[in-house]
């Protein structure tokens, strides 16, 4: 299967040359995330794409100097809500209407049971529950790197409060969740480009009940 | 992009046909799991997959009774870890060592750093940073899924701590995360299927800083 090949391919560069991508395979990346599902469709995260190198330069310290921070193409940082709330909700099943262009008495009560549960909890435990779909997408677009060619890694090796003030995300009502820097691999300064790619073997992984 | 077909045509299947999914198929969509990435590289879950009936009749009314929990072919339950030991960092660390076939002072003072860290944490803490990893396997599962032609649902709706009774999950140091059955969309039955995909537009998602 060819998605397999390029799961295979892809790995955590850890050098990047500073190379950019081509705006088209941002966008195609962006896209693979945008269409993530998520529980009750809420996709309850924004994507901030950061370029300014400023902002890079900012970031790279409390990211444990990672090298990939300012020597990748874009840094795009997941963001999950902080918490749930009514208008979140209300956004997300009220574009649902105007899209499919009618009301539904089944989703309307769905709409009210979720009024009625998320926005009452716990703001912590509702940022994790959004965190979680925030990996649903960035996983798929970590897939979509792969699939143009472009290298990404996966970095949660970092001080999200601070990540948060540099970029304004609690004014937004959003917390930075997890980082993926995207350019090109720099193959003569990274450590890990030449090693193996190690997994379990599937029956640590996997147990069937039949 | 081939990839962004096959996650427009994905969709939540909401009522599945009963056909099997050939062997091939569902090793291919474990293989995509496998290959994740995940945190540290510790891959802090496992995947159960359910096919005994009696096992997913038990499950269904712990999962507001959704019709696709025994209309499905398979049931893959992705249990994280319930929390991080140092017998399962030593585990991945001696795995990684084994594979590559040699030590590294490096990676042996970042084995040390993990195990000076997260066994101490909070088990509930932990759980939910290994839950996430599972999601990025879970969303590549998904798209292995749609690569293959076969439905998946992705479902957070049930009740996680009587699908680990029933699965006997916590004995085994596992916790159920979310669930995805596999199988053939019954399009006759299936509210869903003929619905339109709704999304956020880009620009409510994606902020660019440049």
């Amino acid at each position: 299967m060819e998605l397999l090949d390029k799961l295979n391919w892809r790995y955590a560069a850890k050098a990047m040359n500073g190379e950019t991508v081509p705006e088209e395979k941002l966008q195609n990346i962006l896209e693979a995330a945008r269409l993530a599902p998520t529980s009750s469709g809420l996709q309850p995260f924004e994507i901030i794409v950061v370029k300014n190198q400023e902002l890079l330069e900012q970031i790279k310290p409390v990211a444990w100097n990672q090298s990939v921070i300012t020597d990748c193409s874009h840094l795009l940082v997941f963001a999950a809500w902080d918490t749930y709330t009514e208008d979140r909700i209300n956004y997300m099943f009220d574009l649902t209407n105007d899209i499919r262009g009618f009301k539904n008495e089944g989703w309307e009560n769905y709409r009210q049971m979720l009024l009625n549960s998320y926005p009452q909890k716990d703001a912590e435990e509702n940022f994790n529950h959004a965190a979680k779909q925030a990996y649903i997408a960035f996983s798929q677009a970590l897939t979509a790197a792969a699939f143009e060619g472009v290298d990404a890694t996966p970095i949660e090796g970092f001080d999200p409060t601070a990540v948060d003030k540099i970029l304004g995300l609690r004014e937004k009502g959003l917390r930075s969740a997890v980082l993926m820097p995207i350019g090109y691999r720099e193959t003569n300064e990274d450590w890990l480009v030449n090693l193996v790619k190690v997994r379990k073997p599937m029956e640590d992984l996997v147990t069937v009940m039949d």
